[in-house]
C-alpha cells in the first residue's frame, strides 16, 4: 500500500471562512518550505543514517554560508549526493546514537557541520521508514564544506571537482535582486547573475537555503558555551547544541605539559578532583531544558502606519539608501514587550509618532541571520502624528505619503536596493523594496484596503 | 514650560478605522507596561548616572529572579530606593564612560547585575533630562541582589533589614494564579497569596517584573562568549554584553604562577605574544554587530484551530494535567520557517490536523525564561481534520469541542493550573487556563465569532 504523504501541501489558499473573512493568506520569500522537516526524528539516528545515505538524498553544500549554485542554470541551488560527501563527512556519522556520541566527546576534533533539512514527500523513491508513523521522502542536509582543520584536504578536494564542472559558491545575497518566482525572472537580472553568481532562487529553493543558512550560521557562532565557556557539539541533526559532561580532549591535555592553549576563564574556576581526566565542570544548561541549547531567531517588527485620516502612510529612510528611497519602519522586538507593543515603541522612537491598535499582517523568515520578521499595521492617534526624528536619531528623514503615491511606487518605483528603479519611474518619484520584501506586500495591502475594508486600487 | 511626556500611554483602544475593521487590541498579561524605556538613552552613562540616584527612582530588586514584595499588601512588587542599594553597587557605578568601563574591565571582579527599565513619565517630580529632546519622569531599575562574591554581605544586610520590615522575596511563579488586575483579587487567592508569598501582580507591575526578570535570567545565563569562550561585560543599561578585547584577570594570571583555574578550550588556542598581557585572543563578536552580543527572545506559536465547518476547537492536554483540563496547542517556531508556517506544522506533528489559512490575533511576552507567544487562529483543511497524535507524541490526547462546549468552560471551567475551578463547575466538564493565559483569550474570540464575523456568544 503507498504511504500517504504525512504532510500535504501546506494550502493557505484553500477556501475556509477564515480565508473569506481576512483574505488570501500573504506568504512572503524565504517562507512555503516544500520539506517536512520531520523534527520528531533528528535525536533517532537510526533515521538520520538512513536518510544521509539514501540515493534520493540531496546535499546542498555551504562555504561560509554560501550556497552552491550552478551559474548555467539561472544560478539555482546546486544538490550534490552521498558519494560526494562521503570523504568530508564519513561513511556514516550517525553510526552511534546520540548518547554514545557525548561520551566519546572530543572537542579537539574537528567534525564538519551537518544540517538534516526535512523531507520532500513528493518523491515517491524516496526513503521509507517506519517511526511511530511511516514516513516516505526524499530527505535533503546541509553541509559546511568550508575547507579547514582535519577535513580541509577533503573538502579542498571537492569543491575543486565541482569547480571542474563550472559549479561553484555564490556570492551576495539572495533578495538584493528582483523578486523572483519561477515564471519573473528578468532577463536583465538574469545578465548581472551569471557575472556576479548572486543567487536567484525560486521560492521553495529560498526556504530550503534560508532554513540551511540559519542553522549552520547558528551552529559557527555557538561553538561555545554562554552559560559555562566550555566548547559544546552539535547534536539533533543540527538542531541543537549541548553542553558534553566530559571532554577526550581534557584528558589529552593534562597528560602532557602543555597548558599553552588553554584561555584563562577566571570566573570559572575548575577545582574538582575527579577520577575521570576527561570530566568537564558542572554546567547549569546540563539540568533541565536550556533555551541556549536550541537556535535562536530573533523577532522583528516591521509596519505600515496609517494616519487617522486612513489616507497617508508613514515611510522612513536611511542615510546609505539611494535617493527618493523609503521603507516602512522596523527594528527589532525587545525582551518582554509583545509585538504590538514593540510597533509603538519603534515608531515612537524613530519618527516621534504615537500609533494606537496594531493588527499583525503576516510574518517572513530572514536568515541574515536569524530574524522572523512580523508584519504589522498600526494607525496614528489623532494627536500623535507630528514626526520627531529627535528620540532616536536613526533614520535620515521620516515622511507621511499619500496612498496614490504609494501605489504609483509600487507599480513603477521598486527594485532591489542595488537595482535600477522598474519600468516607467519618473526620476524623483518614490522608489520601495521589491515585491520579496515583507515591507512592499504590507504597503501593497494597506493601499488596497486592509485598513479601511473597502477595496481601493 | 512643563515637559510634555513624550510617549503618552499607548492607546489601542482609541477608536479607528483599523479598530472598528478588526475590534478592540486584545492586549495580554505580562504587557501593557507604563515605562517609556528610552533605549536610546541606555549608552549615555551621563543620563544613567542620574537617573540611577535620583530622589524619585524606584528600584525593584531580585534575588534568584524572585521579585521583592510586601506580603502585607496584596503580595505587590516593593519598591525600594538609592539609599538602600547604594552598599550594593557602589556610589555611582555609572561614573565612567561605557568606553572607559571596557578598558578596566576585569573578569575577577563580580559586579552585581543592574538593567535600567525606563522611566515612568506619568511622575511629575520625576527626573527631567535633556537629549536630543527632553525627558522626564521616575526612573525605574532592577538590582540583582542575589547574595554572592564580593558583594555577598552587603546583600545580606539589605535582605536582613527588608526582612525585618516583613517584606521578602516572592516564590513561586506569577501567572500560575487567578487572573488579577486590581479589582479582581479574589479573597481565596488573596489567603493562599500571604501563605506562600506567591506573588499577584497588576497588569502594569507584571509587564515590569517581566522586564526585569527576562533582562536579568539572559545575563545570568549568558556570563560567556559564545563565540570565543571568554568571559563577557554587562552594558547598555543590562541590555547588551560585549567582549571585551582586554582583561585585567588575565594580567593578574600571567604574572601569577597559578594556571590552576584554567579552564581548558583545546579549540581557541591562544598563540598571540602581546606586548599588553591583559589582551584577549580576537572574538567575531568584536567586529560589526553580533546578534549574540543581545538578549534573546523566542518566538512561539499558540493557536487556536477550528474545523472546516467553523463550529468545533482543536484543543490538547499533556499528561501532567488534572483531569478534563484542556489548552490550545502550542510550541517553538523554528529557524527559518513563517508564524503562519510554525503553526501549521506544530499541528500537524502534535495532532495530525492540516490547517490552511492562518491569521495573527494577537501577542504575549512571557519572561519563563524568555518567551514571545505569538497567539493565532487557525482553520482545518476539510481533509486534514483526522486527528493523530503519532508524530511527534507530546500530548495525552488531542480532540475537538464544539463552541458551546467550550463556552461553558470559559465561563465556569476556568483557573490556573493548580487551582480549583471555578463557581459552577460541574465535575467532568471541560477545564480551561484563566484569562490571563493568551490561550483563554483565542478561545473566548474564536467562540465570539473570530471565524465567521457572526458575534456568537
Amino acid at each position: 500500500m503507498p504511504v500517504q504523504p504525512a504532510n500535504p501541501e501546506p494550502a493557505p489558499d484553500f477556501d475556509s471562512m477564515l480565508s473569506r473573512k481576512f483574505g488570501k493568506e500573504v506568504a512572503n520569500y524565504f517562507s512555503g518550505s516544500p520539506l517536512n522537516r520531520v523534527g520528531f526524528l533528528r535525536s533517532d539516528h537510526k533515521f538520520l543514517s538512513a536518510a544521509l545515505r539514501h540515493p534520493s538524498t540531496q546535499f546542498l553544500l555551504c562555504r561560509d554560508l554560501q550556497p552552491l549554485v550552478d551559474p548555467s542554470n539561472g544560478t539555482k541551488l546546486c544538490w550534490v549526493k552521498y558519494e560526494d560527501v562521503k570523504p568530508v563527512v564519513g561513511e556514516d556519522p550517525y553510526a552511534t546514537t546520540e548518547e554514545e556520541m557525548l561520551g566519546l566527546y572530543d572537542s579537539g576534533r574537528y567534525v564538519p557541520q551537518m544540517v538534516f533539512l526535512g523531507i520532500d514527500e513528493k518523491v515517491k523513491e524516496g526513503l521509507e521508514y517506519q517511526g511511530k508513523n511511516k514516513y516516505r521522502g526524499a530527505p535533503y542536509f546541509a553541509i559546511d564544506v568550508t575547507p579547514k582543520s582535519g577535513v580541509k584536504e577533503a573538502c579542498e578536494k571537492l569543491i575543486a571537482e565541482l569547480e571542474g564542472k563550472g559549479i561553484g559558491f555564490a556570492k551576495g545575497r539572495v533578495m538584493e535582486i528582483e523578486a523572483l518566482d519561477d515564471l519573473t525572472i528578468s532577463p536583465s537580472s538574469r545578465a548581472r547573475t551569471s557575472k556576479t553568481s548572486q543567487p536567484e532562487l525560486t521560492t521553495p529553493q529560498a526556504a530550503i537555503y534560508a532554513e540551511a543558512r540559519q542553522l549552520l550560521d547558528w551552529n559557527a557562532r555557538n561553538p561555545y558555551c554562554a552559560q559555562c565557556g566550555q566548547p559544546t557539539l552539535s547534536v539533533n541533526g543540527g538542531f541543537k547544541r549541548t553542553c558534553p559532561p566530559k571532554d577526550l580532549a581534557r584528558a589529552a591535555s593534562k597528560t602532557s605539559s602543555g597548558l599553552g592553549n588553554a584561555i584563562l576563564t577566571p570566573g570559572a574556576a575548575d577545582n574538582t578532583a575527579t577520577a575521570d581526566e576527561s570530566e568537564r565542570p558542572p554546567c547549569a544548561t546540563r539540568k533541565g531544558v536550556s533555551n541556549l541549547s536550541f537556535p535562536r531567531t530573533d523577532p522583528t517588527v516591521i509596519m505600515a502606519v496609517v494616519n487617522h485620516a486612513g489616507d497617508r502612510l508613514l515611510l522612513g529612510r536611511q542615510k546609505r539608501w539611494p535617493p527618493y528611497w523609503y521603507s516602512t519602519l522596523a527594528g527589532f522586538a525587545e525582551p518582554a514587550e509583545s509585538i504590538e507593543e514593540a510597533v509603538r515603541r519603534e515608531v515612537y522612537e524613530e519618527a516621534g509618532v504615537h500609533v494606537g491598535r496594531v493588527v499583525i499582517h503576516s510574518t517572513q523568515p530572514w536568515p541574515y541571520p536569524a530574524n522572523l520578521m512580523i508584519g504589522a499595521v498600526g494607525q496614528a492617534i489623532p494627536s500623535g502624528e507630528t514626526i520627531d526624528l529627535g528620540n532616536d536619531p536613526e533614520l535620515d528623514n521620516a515622511k507621511w505619503f499619500e496612498f496614490g503615491e504609494v501605489r504609483e511606487a509600487l507599480k513603477h518605483g521598486t527594485s532591489g536596493l542595488g537595482d535600477p528603479p522598474g519600468e516607467g519611474y519618473i526620476e524623483g518619484g518614490l522608489r520601495l523594496p521589491p515585491p520579496t520584501a515583507i515591507a512592499n506586500q504590507l504597503m501593497t495591502s494597506v493601499v488596497n484596503g486592509f485598513v479601511s475594508g473597502t477595496p481601493n486600487l
